[in-house]
């Protein structure tokens, strides 16, 4: 199995109030995860809120996941940062560690020129010495990557896949035939937003980028598995039991509803980090519901 | 005179490649706005790179400008982070070191929802223990600040300004009559984006809270009297003197040109936070035929 391909899932990333990593915790996400065989762990992603995270504790839980499951299951590390220099650090202590691969997203404050993006990925990929994923997540970094911008960085050394959003005119067949004519053989094409899986895996994406299989990677691999199969109803089946989470994770971003499942599922009472707020009652209700659709 | 009010001046934060501050150059700057008799300083600021900056070299930064030039104008510090307890914590800091008033940001990875805006700036407002203005840059920060939200927060303690950008539409009256007729008697309406700031003073507004006066205390305060004595053709006539900047500003973002105009006014030889990178040679000539154009 190539890195960047198949089901990559997504923890959260267990912390005090203080920012500071409950391990054991962390720990019982990541054994699911790879019980349920699933291709990757992507570690420190935006679902594990690296960007709120200190190098210490980023560093805490690349240390925890490789002890816990490294070696039988790939750990894809986020080592995003708004600095360059911060950014090349966080890739040498993923890859000091243990990680397999590195997930980097171009985080911004002042908006970002395209040659920015480009020197700040070489570097990060060159100092980081691992197989990278470029992270492409409009929606936090407020950088949108052009067709040629990914087929430039595809060229650099270590740059190995993309991790993309889902296309807003629903083509993933017509984005992957055009990013395939401009980057290597090998270069691998993944998508995240789950709602968007079943469709972006049967039109025969490489990887998906997955939140929910985070901690729920059970009836995520066997939506994966089916899609990648080729078994459009049976992949309709599962991703129609999912389609209550998907709505509220649209509605109140994936971020938050993840904790609510943590808890509701009996793993683990934590808080995102402020200022993202807990959800209210209400919501966690719906969580609730949605989880029961999933089980019947 | 009022803290938000007037001219607020906001000079780069000079660092080297490591993020360590350059007291020296720093100071060099806070000298020469303070000697223009600028209203205020915007330390730490979008134009100081705030979020690219260690707590320890902000709290070098509010440091070095309080012994330069503390007592002698107001200094205003930018305290912004991802996190509400790094916020909080930046905010005890600047107090600590001797600030006047904090100004804060809604920084943002995963976009946030009004009300954690919300409990956000409460957080921060009561532990800063300091009169505070909401620095409303959604080019930046990701989020917007609805009439309502500006409103909700102005009724805070401690929550005194608002630092807005330009309206889309031009209309500053039409902005501030509504904006004013929503918040407390006193509460300090102002705005950036310096190519806009001649119509906001003519309009009537409280504050110019202003890149160009970092770097170009003198020009940018005759502009400010001019506008705030209600001296339409003088300031129109300073303002066209500006305009090459102002075109160039918004081209290539005023932060990397800022940068240019430091070397090229012979002050220093700084460079921006990578990713950031030095603008190239042909946009510096341009910079540099835009000042000559000032002097002229």
């Amino acid at each position: 199995m190539r890195l960047f391909s198949g089901l990559s899932a997504f923890p959260l990333t267990p912390t005090d109030a203080a920012g500071h990593l409950q391990a054991d915790v962390l720990g019982r996400f990541l054994e699911r995860i790879q019980a349920a065989g699933a291709d990757s762990i992507g570690l420190l992603g935006s679902t594990g809120g690296y960007a709120y995270l200190s190098r210490e504790a980023r560093q805490h839980a690349v240390r925890v996941a490789v002890e816990c499951v490294g070696g039988k299951i790939p750990i894809i590390v986020g080592v995003g940062a708004l600095r360059t220099d911060e950014a090349e650090t966080l890739a040498r202590d993923a890859k000091a560690a243990g990680a397999d691969g590195l997930l980097l997203a171009p985080m911004s404050y002042t908006p970002l020129t395209d040659e920015e993006v480009f020197q700040h990925f070489s570097a990060v990929a060159e100092t980081g010495g691992l197989p990278l994923c470029i992270y492409n997540n409009p929606s936090t970094t407020k950088f949108t990557f052009s067709d040629d911008m990914i087929a430039r960085l595809a060229k650099l050394p270590n740059v190995a896949a993309v991790k993309m959003p889902l296309p807003a005119n629903g083509d993933f067949s017509g984005e992957m035939e055009r990013l395939r004519e401009m980057t290597p053989g090998g270069f691998a094409i993944g998508y995240s937003g789950d709602w968007g899986a079943t469709d972006a895996l049967l039109a025969g994406c490489d990887a998906w980028y997955s939140v929910v299989a985070g901690l729920l990677p059970a009836p995520a691999m066997a939506l994966a598995r089916a899609a990648q199969a080729g078994d459009g109803s049976e992949a309709a089946r599962i991703n129609d039991a999912f389609q209550p989470l998907w709505d509220l994770f649209r509605t109140f971003g994936s971020f938050r509803v993840m904790y609510v499942m943590a808890d509701l599922l009996g793993l683990a009472r934590i808080e995102p980090p402020r200022p993202i707020l807990p959800l209210p009652q209400e919501a966690r209700s719906r969580v609730g519901e949605a989880l029961q659709s999933l089980k019947s």
